[in-house]
């Protein structure tokens, strides 16, 4: 895919999210790859993570969802780990300020648990979202089956070496190498 | 494998069916890829789901199987992750309606049934398929054992990211397209 | 990789056996890919599948193995897939017949039993070739620790898509086809 | 990506460690590939196998490190299987000399354990370095989490097959080749 690049394309993106629909809300998954900086020695390091970016956004009628109305949740890979490792029965929660750091820290607060179903037939997926600058609190929940929680840890297994940056670690000496 | 395309023979298929031969029936299952759509601003995007393809047709003899007379059930990504999430004594059951949302709709309904065997060493796949307009009924039944359906579940698990479309978008962005 | 190919090099072989080697013998996995026919059509089609090639060879003092007296079984990605399935407790055993359906069938009996320790720490894999051209009748058993059954089931499970030809399957239609 | 070798950047490399930041140390873990030789006969061997390399050094206060006081350990691919392989309440323990089979063998001594947490939430990684010849002893531990354990054996399964060379085997027949 190094073509990709020689061909002048290098912008040429694929969107491609998992989502289900549901009675109240929507929500989707969907990948965000780490960026790269070229050291003076030619070494490439990982600049900023991959995450799985999860949105949720809100049912307004009949097949009708409110995407003006989006809440995002970037899992970084470790919450990740968390979300593959859940058995049937086990809940994660995790909180993020997305201006941690910023003069604006702790005026947004997100939240997002995952919660068994009591009866091991699927998951709740909460996020909620207090602002206090905007004086707003939104809280999404949808309800996913077992089989949609399954294909989205198979993804996630799959995603998570490539939001680390391994994969790029592995690709990088092939045998011909040798050869050149 | 760009350079399939740059080659010209960007119609280059593979077909590479995972069969098994039983008494009553054969079996197979082999996966069809997503379709990508370019939009204005060249980003892909996921025209329609690839699917896991699961094909059965009758015995007519000794080694003898007549294709003509096949069925067909395509796997959706969220069905292909119930399969995956399955144990040793759980079973699952999928309807299709292959004309849904035409004139035609509930003429042909679909069923179908994966169970496990009461001893845990297998499952049974049954494939019903109802058409109202043939008058037909048929029913497809083949027992695999554990040893067939872990081969079926991990090469799923390798092929789910595929049908999501999710190894295209970890293949877009390499290192060297920060060079380039 | 297609590279390979347009170099003129498409010869190219690595060969990166696992290896494990204990007090009575050593045991070796490595992978043999399908070969592929093309057809009329253009498409190509598994010809052969693919193998997961386990050989043995005896001891013949500290350190030392004859590689001149190995006997080799061909796993197939069904029997494969029955090794993936295994836990900590169970046994597999496989027999083939290399002469099945020739003037010499039923002249060589091999056999392959995999078998968990009674204390839940390894397994013994055990083959047996029975020769009755030959006279001769080799049996070799190589207990292996559960940390290296891990590595084989492992890399079982990373090779067994390529053994059924899939990994060609998913890489065929990259979103660039459509461009080209 | 056989093209970065015709593009003359063949020493391109990709640094991604895996880290996580704790009170009294650093861990980290990063994959470093095999390397082959080419046989006179065009066939490519694994020469050195690949390894799982961890990296702790120590807490000098609050957010700083000193990474010039870096413990290493590799873990071989037999070892990663053992890590892979370990559940909620197991523990591993590994052993290396540095100067095996030279005539400074038994000065260093390095020892790593893993050991759940009695709870079963997490686990402590502990690194010794005992060094004869500097009268050194150092001892690290570091205590992660069941997510981190988590992102540790997902991208160590990933990872395994590229450190014994298999996704080299895998890559080297394309369908084309036999067009070519």
């Amino acid at each position: 895919s190094l073509n990709v690049a020689s061909k002048g394309n290098s912008a040429a993106r694929v969107y491609a999210p998992y989502t289900v629909y549901k009675g109240k809300a929507a929500l989707s998954v969907a990948p965000i790859l780490p960026s790269f900086t070229k050291l003076d020695s030619g070494t490439f390091r990982v600049e900023r993570q991959g995450v799985m970016l999860l949105t949720i956004w809100p049912s307004i009628g009949e097949r009708k969802y409110d995407w003006e109305r989006r809440q995002r949740f970037a899992l970084s890979a470790t919450e990740v780990g968390s979300l593959i490792s859940m058995g049937p029965t086990t809940s994660s929660e995790f909180f993020h300020d997305p201006s941690m750091l910023s003069s604006n820290a702790g005026q947004v607060r997100k939240s997002l648990k995952i919660k068994a179903f009591s009866d091991g037939t699927g998951y709740f997926i909460s996020l909620g979202v207090a602002n206090n600058i905007l004086k707003s609190n939104e809280q999404f929940v949808v309800p996913i089956t077992t089989a949609e929680f399954t294909v989205m840890k198979t993804a996630c297994s799959f995603v998570l070496p490539h939001l680390m940056g391994w994969d790029r670690v592995t690709n990088q000496s092939e045998p011909v190498d040798i050869v050149g």
